[in-house]
């Protein structure tokens, strides 16, 4: 392969071309739909039947079109109800990496790596942009992930709505999918990482790496909340390695 | 919205759960079965027949399934041939982004931004972990970019063969397939750019700029690498904002 050959995404766009396939242009021709009449998220489409009959297609290849469409998140289909422009929601991203983990294409660490790097960018954003609403939530989430008692389920939940409210308060919608999208993976490596935490000091001393970090964002402080969550990585994220590559 | 409930993904198990479809609980099945027996890429999965006979649905309900997860490039899926596991491949995160770029989800200053924080990272992994001949690989993409009489198409490829080229010397697959998700947007966004640079000096400016990236990967100098790389986006897609927003 030469070098110069950029590492193409098949896009539906491209797909189409090369395979000619009848499912593929019938999936281009929502897309364009969509792109050209500006549609937005709810907007409702056309159904099956016009589609069909406005490409000379049957009615399976308008199916099997929409069905794709659906299970990439582009448009909702109900039953019986309108096709409806669909909301991103960080699952279709979530779905490529759960089968890429599960099939050795793409390692842990490699993404807790990404993870890292996003969310050093969301952290900052945070501290620069957090409304005070969002400061005092994420305070908030801080706070209760420290108090006594906690289940591992609880805090699992609390400490991904923690990552996530920082996301949100980047006012970034994609960094805000992409986190969401680690969730899944989250909800098995944080309470691994949790269980290897078995000094009380060691629990202390990582729900104060979080109030830290929540405490930079409300202080508008980009660059303690930067400092914040290196350490918050290095050494929680670090034990999450440990644990999955033992 | 209770500020504590977790911005969950949809994920293909929890949509199984809740809507109890049988379309669902068979894509769920199916993905169980690559994890549970630990296929990799290319391994080959029972037919539809299987699964039907296996699960008590009916085939219908498993031509839905299977073309869900060929939508989402977890199987691939020919024509008779059996179905095999896919190849991660950042047409799905792709379109995704496309899809909510088109429906205005997601801005594209917010995508660049993204852009800017992970290439940040695969200029600094690539100068640590860079082989030689994808220094080697890396420098002549940038030379050949500011060599005399370029089309503008050529010039386009190029530069988003340099881009992934880093990327794939960052040696994290996740970072590859997420800096070519963002082709397709390239695609439209590096033109556009090239077109605000009407004097030769700018041209030489961007092509040096370039270079001294490619360079500082080469001397795997991980402090330059992200200086360029920094001046690289602050000045090249800064014009390309302004473009898009203009």
């Amino acid at each position: 392969m030469s070098e110069l050959a950029p590492l193409q995404p098949r896009g539906l766009a491209s797909a189409s071309r090369e395979s000619g396939s009848l499912v593929q242009g019938a999936i281009q021709a929502v897309t364009d739909h969509i792109r050209t009449r500006r549609l937005k998220v709810g907007d409702t489409l056309p159904g099956e039947a016009h589609f069909s009959a406005e490409l000379g297609v049957s009615r399976a290849v308008m199916r099997e079109a929409f069905g794709a469409l659906a299970a990439l998140k582009l448009i909702d289909v109900g039953n019986g109800r309108k096709p409806r422009v669909a909301a991103i929601d960080g699952s279709v991203m979530a779905a490529s990496l759960d089968h890429a983990v599960n099939t050795a294409q793409v390692t842990v660490p490699e993404i807790w790596d990404v993870r890292r790097t996003i969310e050093r960018r969301t952290a900052a954003l945070a501290a620069e942009r957090r409304t005070e609403d969002e400061a005092t939530a994420i305070m908030e989430l801080a706070e209760a992930m420290g108090r006594e008692g906690q289940s591992l389920e609880e805090l699992t939940r609390l400490d991904i709505a923690f990552h996530q409210a920082i996301a949100r308060a980047s006012h970034n919608a994609l960094f805000v999918q992409i986190v969401a999208s680690f969730a899944q993976l989250m909800e098995v490596a944080v309470p691994a990482a949790w269980d290897t935490r078995v000094t009380e000091d060691q629990r202390t001393a990582t729900f104060e790496r979080h109030r830290m970090l929540a405490r930079a964002i409300r202080d508008r402080d980009v660059a303690v909340a930067i400092v914040a969550i290196d350490d918050h990585f290095h050494t929680s994220i670090d034990e999450v390695l440990q644990r999955t590559l033992a």
